[in-house]
């Protein structure tokens, strides 16, 4: 594979339709036309074979596609609307074009899928393959919903259910055996951003911070709060979880709500709001299709809490979450 | 050195002053404010251990450095002026937060010198060490500069010297102990992008195309000409080079004007531009004290050729450039 011919081809794939893309892929740089008085958003995250992705348990497609949602999330989770992609991907010398193929039409799919376009790209090679995406979005500035507005008292939200991709990942990496658990694999492969609910929570002014769930409930929760010396209390018989969730993780002995609150790469959203919201939160539940589930509150306290249905305190040791798969 | 720790020390030090960026990093995305009207000017490169750089020939300080010069390199190459960038870094778990603190050094030593900020980063673990940056910044779309403008008969200029990076690496590569090479070398760890020049031949509209030298300025040049069947005719005579780097390559046994043609890296700018511009590209060489010559024209021919100083024709094999280093 020359380094050329996987530009071109990448360029020829990517060709810009929009007229806000005033010059797409292939020149230095992108140039671009946003909208009148809307601020830009931009995010940059990054997936590591043998450290977000082994190549042996998904596909370039799947892969291609992954990078994309993952980057757009964080564009989601301010409130703001996705519009472009730059790529840069390093893969060794001897990786195939097929590889490269497989990768760009993942790509393409997630671009399609969430009416966006890739304006820049960038091939190295390297040791190890790596997939860099920076996401460029637009929002109403008043808009913008950050992590840091949480208050003491203010309910806390979490969309879709939690610990799919977890459970997924654990079905990927072992050989269980385990039938049923394909919708389980497939979340952690192919995870949606929840962009919609995120635009609407954020334009009706129901969020007063929040964050895409990819570190797990916990980690992010504690993002959500800490840097403000507050806390949280969550119940874990509000979290909300699939169908056949706590079968399978047990038939995995795996204890379910452990995955569920550290499992991580939900990539569902997780915000706080004040209780005057509630009907405001659940309009956008019907709205969109999407659950919004409450889970809790946020307490001055300084500490995330988990507690069972006899509501007992349930510790959780989740420091040391991998993305490994 | 733990993923938050670094996270939570870039956050500190890239902390944004500036009224424009309404969040910096440490959220979600970073939102950002344009000027009325700007174009947004958005580009990615990345450089990779072992294809861009040794790390046993640099500092991680000239490293983050160079990473920050690289990618507003693209920006300047489009006649516009960076204002932001967002970091991902790829290290291995056993690089030490000093690797971290050096290279967080060098990316700030490159803000604060041509006035951007930094508002996203990510940090991957990654067996290779990697560093992918995007460069955003603005123009107005009249004065953007492609790749694609050049026409037969247009002069080619390029500013500053050829060939400097790559004999510097060359030094840095051998064991030559070449005394006098220091000059070299710091033109290839510490570039110099050019964006004042880049600027004043877009606003002043000179330039019909434009390109930075990354490649070297036989393959660059290609990319300015082969894709609508043009070519150029390159006077070696007239290609600007250092005191000292005809002697300095003899002496490394090296050809001179082979290293200065293929070489890559100089991040000068290359630029067509029609004959009735002469003076106006004088006059910006003037203001901005840079040295802009012109080494050729553009032909219809379909191929670039070198011609020396007797007016015969010079081949080089330019095919095989590696940044490797």
């Amino acid at each position: 594979m020359g380094e050329e011919d996987a530009l071109r081809f990448l360029a020829d794939r990517f060709k810009a339709t929009q007229k806000e893309v005033l010059t797409g892929i292939g020149d230095d740089s992108a140039v671009l036309e946003l909208r009148d008085k809307a601020c830009l958003v931009a995010s940059t995250d990054t997936l590591v074979e043998g450290v977000h992705f082994r190549l042996e348990t998904q596909t370039p497609r799947q892969l291609g596609k992954k990078a994309v949602c993952v980057a757009i999330s964080d564009i989601g989770a301010m409130g703001a609307v996705p519009r472009y992609l730059l790529c840069s991907l390093g893969c060794r010398s001897t990786d195939s074009m097929e590889f490269i193929e497989g990768l760009s039409q993942g790509v393409e799919d997630g671009c399609r899928e969430f009416e966006i376009c890739l304006v820049g790209g960038n091939l190295s090679e390297s040791q190890t393959v790596f997939i860099n995406m920076t996401a460029l979005g637009e929002v109403s500035g008043d808009n913008t919903v950050l992590r840091s507005g949480a208050a003491e008292g203010d309910d806390i939200y979490v969309t879709g259910t939690l610990g799919d991709s977890a459970l997924g990942l654990k079905i990927l990496s072992g050989d269980s055996g385990i039938g049923g658990g394909e919708g389980f694999v497939s979340r952690h492969l192919e995870p949606t951003p929840r962009l919609a609910v995120g635009r609407m929570v954020a334009e009706r002014g129901i969020a007063s911070s929040m964050i895409d769930v990819s570190d797990g409930l916990f980690r992010d929760l504690e993002k959500l709060t800490s840097e403000h010396g507050l806390g949280a209390e969550v119940s874990l018989a509000d979290l909300p979880l699939s169908p056949g969730f706590l079968s399978i993780s047990g038939r995995l002995s795996e204890d379910a709500y452990r995955l569920a609150v550290s499992g991580g790469e939900d990539y569902e959203l997780l915000f706080t709001s004040s209780a005057e919201k509630r009907a405001a939160a659940e309009e956008v539940s019907r709205l969109s299709g999407i659950a919004i589930s409450k889970i809790g509150s946020v307490t001055g306290g300084g500490k995330i809490k988990f507690f069972d249905e006899g509501e007992e305190e349930v510790f959780y040791d989740t420091g040391g979450f991998e993305h490994f798969c």
